[in-house]
């Protein structure tokens, strides 16, 4: 398999959708709606006002918590989330090995044809292209450990705020509950309205729950989970990148990758 | 007891059922619907969109918080549980001490003969297989230790979806039940049915409560329990493989194996 | 209080009952039952199947999440907390010290004529024996402190059981009362038996709110509390057998007992 | 300010009492009253059975998890936090400083003549009486370090028992307000006496709360950073009678009690 | 841009009001409110009694918990934090190093001429003065550094003093609840005035809810994450402060600052 350099690809990690994601997002609010559905008129669940103080109240609240920018940066981390590709770190190191040997015996400049192959995996591409810059190891090493460091804060950050966020929507579930339980009781003159306005009132908390367990809790542990695998990925580049910068032997590098690769991922790519 | 080689025999732990668990579980759902099945119609339990929305929920959120494949896994080792047989540490060390004297009298080859014998344990039957091929002893150690490494992690992502199912179960069965509860609310015309919605709205609060309390929260501790002891059992193996691989003296060996046996576990082979 | 050597008698602490203990649950249960009375007919606060299902639920659950024989133990360490006395620090100290200074006196083998008067305080016993055995000091140091390691891991195993059953005894509680709910929310033909109905339901959650907060946790404290008491005597206990065994001098085994005393409990035997 | 050797007055800290526990208590406490007041007739708030069950009962399990003499010690440090007052750590550093260079230049022995003044400050006494009699600086520091040592466990020991009592109190008041349901339950014959037999047994629960969160509770936060305050005191006057014991220069005893005061109580004494 | 020295202007950061503050406050505060005045009379939803138990309850069991100075101090600095100005440390840090530069090539007295333009930033103001007076580089680094560690523990302090807040808020308002439903429960001669009633003993724990959601808890978050961003500028003023009186070359100041900015906000001032 190590004998094809000018065929070298770099298979960018296809952007398709994280299937446990999505599945468990339509499975979930599948049944949800599905109960709904069969137990009657959907319409009843809908009470726009309730839908606003829970959503609305939680992203204020959240807010206030954070700053506007961070909690706008998580939304666009949480939309990554759902598009995720989990990659496999065994294919990604075995890349990297690829790469550093085609170094090794065409030179790093023949990296330079490869480079348009790597697009899909910037922190690589950005690596490889310092590298073929003439930029040294440990100055690469450098720039892309900050860079890590950097992606680990941002999703660190967005996860505390849908941590915070799932605990905020029952809080402004109760809330709103607690205004129409309020409203019905001072109003008991037509009994027949007791009834739909309690179910009204219940809609809140029914947003908040659905809204803290069934999308902001999995949402934050999917992120947590993603964040753990995305760093691994991105040490293996780096590793790759600085070790091709430092014209280092390949049989040392994937010595050093199989140091971080999880034991049933660890590759065997010289024989 | 240590002079009848040609007869050692090592007993593979009897996939018999763990007990503790079997009848938990037995114990626990009985108690459950001997109380059903005394107060009147069993029936009244069932409720398919109920247990759907429950048992559905949960599955899809826990899913969606991690990846379809630990889930799937996560099964697999869940079922391993309630097989699992509660093995004595000391009879692995006695055993693995009589390997030892064994290698040592009638030399390493001889383990040839009873190597068929240990099937049932599979770590153990790789390594005496590595050390009756040859391979040294830091190797067989290396090997297995990342066999069992990998065990572990297996183990305790298993237990965490077991903790997150335990923590989903009871907020779906809640979503479950205010969806009952606001679509019987919304229809109070006819009084004779409020008692058997509400019913059917408190089920899906019933199945969480069962789910989580009855089955994924002990599940998770009883995983957590026998993994410890597995890890226990499997350093016993690895201590042994590596310790006939470097042609050790035997009574060194029981002096390491005694170094990790709790101490009411402790063996003295040699006198 | 340090000359009449021939004298000595060490005194057993006697298994009387831990007060706190058992006044604390005689006092706790009197004014639950009291309450019970003054209300009325007591009988309606008598469920068998709610007896049941929250006493064996949490005994079946709690099984399940550990081995059977673990439970069936700790039932044990409970009862033998119930039984504990607090046995004062200093009391035990100044004991070990008569003995240190006896046996420098009139030399090791005399110890064997005030054997039989620490046949209450089992590890003291067995340490003197083992020195006037001739047993060295540090075998029997060492001996002794895995008997300690063995005792506090046993504890701390009851401690984890014990905290576990108040979990799950609410839960049963929460399941025996949503079974009865579901049940008598299935049977208004009758609006005279929704009371009763609701009041066996609601029993259910008042002997898992009781178990957990007047049985499981309160020991659990108890017992983990007693642990750390416990341990402390046996540690003099461990030092006086070893400072015998070492012929070491009596003066420096004071100093060393008063560094883990606590400063309340600190002796001055020799002037 | 430094220079009236003759007239120094160790200001005992008066034992007036601590305004903000008494004001937080009168405060809360009479918002409560005036509730209960304002809203009719305030009989309905007393039910001495309820009083006797969650009062009777808490102090039970908590003693239950302890020991008897435990839980009476920690009345009497909860007695003292009431009244205790808040030193300013400043004053007392002053107030030491002023002790060591009047032994300086004075000698130590005219301590004995401002000795009286320090009378409402045990530990300062007690170090500054063994210094004049002789005792070297080490001992006395030790001894003192050892009472600082006691009086931080012992403070310790009655927070960990006003954390458990608030715990247990609210379970006391849901325990009571279940046996007052069930028996309203199981007496619906005549309608009248539902609400009051209903309020009755909410009565516990309100006194379990009222207890954990007006009483416990918050004299457990208090004990707690009064404890870290009275350490911070003692500490200063171990030190300072420490340097005086060892006739240390009074400029760097100054430098090492501005190393334990926070930032904005540092003194400069000298210039 | 690091050529116009005289015309440096330190601009301070201007006191704006932190806008996800404001609009978190305006933003939740309305909904609840437009969702009260959507369902009716809003007058219902306020009762003085209830207000007045609910926040002079929490204030009084807070202030209990800590002191009167402490609650009054936490008043100012949460005031602070709605007006905080969120700076961005990379323009504090560019500012540090042209003041340094300055210092450089026109000598430290000539920062004699700015100081007036830092009036709005204490810290780095109370610095450079120092510096100009001749203050030696330590001892100004150890001045700002007592400074900043005040700071932080008076926001650490006020943090928790607003945590506290949040969980004794919903408590009170339980508290409260159970005074009205008491008094409710006792009067049910009038059945028309249940719902109304209800209602108002409903109200506190609606008030609770607000407080420690809507308020006590997203402030504690902003307050802990504006100390942060705070302690980080003030540590840049440190730093250049230390390194201007230090005559140090401002090459190195930037290396300092950049290793504890941020890596998104790292800056290179000089090429």
């Amino acid at each position: 398999m190590a004998n094809e350099y000018e065929g070298i690809k770099v298979e960018a990690a296809k952007s398709s959708m994280d299937m446990a994601t999505v599945i468990g997002l339509i499975g979930g609010f599948g049944l949800v709606l599905s109960a709904i559905v069969m137990g009657g008129d959907p319409k009843s669940f809908i009470n726009p006002p309730g839908v606003l103080i829970v959503i609305g109240g939680t992203l204020a609240i959240t807010t206030m918590c954070f700053s506007i920018s961070e909690v706008g940066q998580s939304v666009k981390v949480v939309m990554k989330t759902v598009l995720y590709t989990s990659r496999n770190p065994s294919n990604a190191a075995i890349q990297v090995l690829q790469i550093a040997e085609m170094a090794r015996k065409q030179g790093v400049l023949s990296l330079q044809n490869i480079l348009d192959t790597m697009q899909g995996e910037q922190l690589l591409h950005k690596g490889i292209s310092m590298v073929v810059d003439g930029t040294p190891g440990e100055e690469v090493e450098n720039i892309l450990r900050r860079d890590i460091v950097a992606t680990i804060q941002r999703h660190a950050k967005s996860t505390s705020i849908l941590r915070r966020a799932a605990e905020f929507a029952p809080a402004m579930g109760l809330i709103g509950t607690l205004i129409g339980l309020v409203q019905m009781l001072g109003n008991l003159d037509d009994p027949s309205t007791i009834g739909p306005s309690m179910a009204v009132a219940l809609l809140t908390t029914f947003y908040g729950a659905v809204l803290a367990n069934m999308v902001f809790s999995p949402m934050a542990s999917k992120l947590e989970r993603n964040s753990a695998e995305e760093t691994m990925i991105n040490n293996i580049y780096l590793m790759g990148a600085a070790s091709v910068g430092r014209q280092e032997n390949p049989r040392r590098l994937e010595m050093l990758l199989n140091s971080i690769l999880p034991p049933a991922k660890r590759i065997q790519y010289f024989d």
